[in-house]
Parts: structure tokens; sequence; C-alpha cells
């Protein structure tokens, strides 16, 4: 989705309400929507890739919500606050649909606050820390450009439920980087402090970019239902070129993150995967995030109010 | 306890091996030692008491093992691990007592891994972060200077336990001092840069001391029991400013932690405790210590191997 287009979406008057998940005009993205598994779909799968998109929301929401009182100022504070409710919102429908896809009937607080790390799905770049502000739009551009192609393709997937998430996604994600890449372009294309601060930010992310594109075996087992990452690659080139265009930055030449044969490369090989986020391989940084977002669930087990 | 009489006492030859808690000639210090509460002491003030110093040993070991690969030399490394180590001996015994002077037979591990933010007794000092590895030293001075003035009185407690556990702390404390004001004294009287680091680590925990030495009931009602803090303020102001000497540093002028009328004074008045971490006011760095330090147990409750 170009800018243009993505403009477009969040200013439709005839969809107010949507562009915060838990605005005023909150509606059920699912009604209406036949919430059974299509025939000729594997639950299990169904299951893993909801997860995989589920965590990637999840993560990154939590990162977010880690800026709560610390935004430079407070219309900031306010937007950032916003882009985590909204991701939480996606990932709530998503970790739901999983329980519901493999038949375990296990909800979206035991998925959230019952997994362990090795469990999770995200890709690293949602739970990596941001060294600073510069840090964080750098990494929301990434993330919100790459998930924005994703949501797009999604909304024609043969399973109705994400179908159904993707649309009210798009609108939200579209808003989102819209965001990223303002602030990435005032500060890439600003003083010569916060052109450096913008450099570093955009190094600190580049090495995590090659995994959102990696092929995994659930994505293509789920033809016509997943999306096959692969195929984003193209569109968010273009999209990150415009920006880095626009703010004056060049995007850093780094090889991607792996510590086996290959590394360093423009691209990981297929079936490298399982050495990343997908694969439950995460980052120092993911046990401290979970055992942040975990403690008062696993303090107070079963608790309720 | 001076430092020529902390050096005699680690030279011992006739006490080897209670240097580290995990050394080699590792002997349990409450071997024949009478475990029963003695008459006329309250348990419920023992084992609060035991909580105290118990998690003053215990977060302040966490707070060292953080460092673990991140020492800026092997020896130091080594060093802080092994501090870390006899702090966390001396907090095993002090919660096993508290949970057998109370008669609630709480084992350590329900007080280390079982207990909320709110009902952790340790010094805000044993609890915040290092900026750097002066921070710690800065830190680690402070805190050890107390404490072993602290466990020198508290050997001749009435209760034979506590009696037994300060002579074992003694001897592992005086070298933990030792340790943290040679590097005080390299960094303050080094380089201009060193200096620096060091005068920020000072700045760092000066606000903290004044709650070192803070009455609490619970000791005022152990007479013969507990050590009163502010009989060792005298004996902590010399040493640090022998060290101070030393190492060509100030210490800094600042107020102590407060938000309540009297803030800014050099000393808290009467019944503040209730304020400090003593009565489980805590710093923000506490919850996020917390959850990493509690999260396997409270992930796995019960597990055993």
């Amino acid at each position: 989705m170009g800018f243009d287009t993505a403009y477009e979406s969040i200013s439709e008057e005839s969809d107010s309400g949507h562009r915060w998940a838990f605005g005023t005009g909150f509606t059920d993205p699912l009604a209406g929507v036949d919430t059974s598994v299509p025939a000729g779909v594997d639950g299990a799968d169904l299951a893993a890739y909801c997860l995989m998109l589920g965590d990637d929301a999840l993560i990154m929401s939590h990162r977010l919500q880690q800026w709560l009182a610390r935004a430079p100022e407070l219309e900031e504070e306010t937007a950032l606050a916003n882009i985590a409710l909204d991701l939480l919102g996606q990932a709530r429908l998503l970790l739901t649909r999983a329980g519901t896809a493999d038949g375990s009937r296990q909800t979206e607080d035991d998925y959230a606050f019952g997994r362990a790390e090795r469990e999770f799905r995200n890709v690293r770049l949602a739970e990596v820390a941001d060294a600073d502000f510069a840090g964080l739009v750098a990494r929301l551009l990434v993330f919100s450009t790459w998930r924005l192609a994703l949501l797009v393709r999604l909304q024609s997937s043969a399973d109705p439920v994400l179908a159904a998430v993707a649309a009210q996604g798009v609108k939200e994600i579209a808003y989102h980087r819209d965001y990223a890449a303002q602030w990435v372009i005032r500060l890439g294309d600003g003083t010569d402090y916060s052109r450096q601060r913008m450099e570093a930010g955009l190094a600190a992310v580049a090495p995590l970019v090659a995994e959102l594109f990696a092929p995994s075996a659930t994505e293509e087992r789920l033809a016509g239902v997943a999306v096959i990452p692969a195929q984003l690659r193209a569109e968010f080139d273009a999209v990150i070129a415009q920006v880095m265009a626009e703010a004056r930055l060049d995007w850093p030449e780094v090889g991607w993150l792996d510590t086996t044969e290959g590394s360093g490369g423009s691209s990981p090989r297929a079936g490298a995967v399982g050495l990343f986020g997908r694969g439950g391989v995460h980052t120092e940084a993911m046990g401290y995030l979970l055992a942040e977002m975990q403690s008062v669930a696993r303090a107070m087990p079963g608790a309720t109010w």
C-alpha cells in the first residue's frame, strides 16, 4: 500500500472509529464473521500462524507501553500509547483465534502470560529495546511498513477471521507507518545531532530486517490463508527508500543477524527461520521483557477482577 | 571495625575457608547453635528483623549477579561473583531463620520468590541499578561499610543464630569493603575521566545513605537482639572519610530521598522508616528486579530438580 492510499484509508469518514482499537467508535471486527476453521485448513497450522502475527503485535505493543511517561512530548506520549493499544487489540484477536483454531481452547491470557520464552513466535524486531526515541521511530517504521504490506494481502485470506482482523489492522497500521515516517524524516533531515541519532537508530534495526522476509514451513502449508513474507520485500524496500530519500538518510549497509554459515548475506537461506524469533530463538531482551510482562499474572495465577 | 582489624580478620589462618560462603572449606555456621527463639524475644519481631537483614543481602546479591559477564576484567568478574555468593549465603541463613522464628515455617524460597514488592524489607540502596562500574563500587563501599559495622555489633546479639550469622558475615563483608574501597581509591585518584565517573557514582548513592541509619520500631523492640542503626553512623562516617581522603574525593553534599516534610535534611526524623525500603516502599527499580529474580519460580511453581 502506497502512502497516498494509506492516507485515504485513514481518512475514510465511512469508517470512523476504527482508527484506534479502543476509540469511541469501537466495534467488534468479528461481528457476523464465521469463526469456524475453513475446510481444508489444518487447525494447528492456522493456530501457529495466528501466534506468529499475534505475538508480533503483543510484544511490539509491550515495548511501546514502556515508553509511557518517557516520550519527549505529551503529544508523542498519547500517539505511542494509542499505537500500543491498536497492536494489543490485534494481538488479542489473533491469540484468541489461535486457541479456537487448534481446539486447545487456550485463552489470550493463557498465551500471553503462560508461555515460556521459547514458545513465543514473534520476530526479534518486535522485542528489542530502543536506545532512544530515534531508535524507536526507526523500529516502528520498519515494523509498520512490513506489517502493513502483510495485512493488506491478508485481507484476502481464505480464513474469514484473519481477513477481518487484517481489514481493521490495515487502517490502524497505515497510521502507525505514517507517524513513524514523519518522525524519521523530521529527525533525519533535521540537525546534525538529530541526524546522527536517527542513523544510529537505523543501524540498530537494520540487522533485524532480513528475518521479516524469511520463509517458514507453516506459511507455505497455509497457501491461500497465510501471506508468504518474501512477497512483501519489494513493497517494503520501495516504501523505505521513499522515506530515506525524504529524510536524506542512507539505509545502512549491514548483514543480517545469524550465527551460522551464510551469516552476513543480504537474505536468509530457506529454512533459516528456525534460527529466528519465529522459531522461538530470541534475543537476550526477550526474557527480561517477558519477566516483566508476565509478572502480575505469574504472581497471582488465576486472579480475576 | 577499622581497616587494620578488617585485614587481620580475613587473613586469620585459623579460619580459612570462611572467606567465601561457597569456598572449599565451607562449613555450616549454625552447626551446634541453638536455633530456638530466645526467651523474652517476640518471634514475629525477630522474623521481621531477619527479613530486613536477609533482604538487604538477597537484593544486593541479585544486583551483583547482574554484573556477571559485564565486569571490566575477568578478575573483577570473579570477585563480584564471589561477593554476590557471600551475600546470598547470608540471605539464605537469615530468611530461613525468619521462617522458624515466627513459626510460619516459610522457607527461604517462599520468602525470596513468593513475596510481593511491598513485602520486601531491604533498604533502597540494595535495589538500585548501577550506571557503570564506578557506580557499583561506590554503592558497594557504602553498603559494605554500613553492613560490616552492623554485623560486628550483631555478633553479640542475644539471639545465637544472628550472632553466628554475623560472625561469619563479618569475615566476608570485611573483604567486600576492602575490595570496594580499593576501587574507589583507584578510580577517584586516577585520571580526570575515572574521577568524574567516580564522583557521579558517589552522587548517585549519597541520597540513599540516610535511610541506612533510620530508626525502626522493630529494632527498638528487639533490644539486645538487634542493632540500633543510628549507632553505626559514627563508624560509617569515619571509614568513608578515610576512603575519601585517600581517593582525593569529596563526599557529595546531598539531602536524603523523601517526598514528605523535612526532605533535604541530613537525617530522617523518627518514624520515617515507613517511607523507606524497610517499610516496603521501594524505588521503581525494585519491581523490575523482582520480576526478573522471581520469573523462574513464578513460571514453574513448586518445581524441583
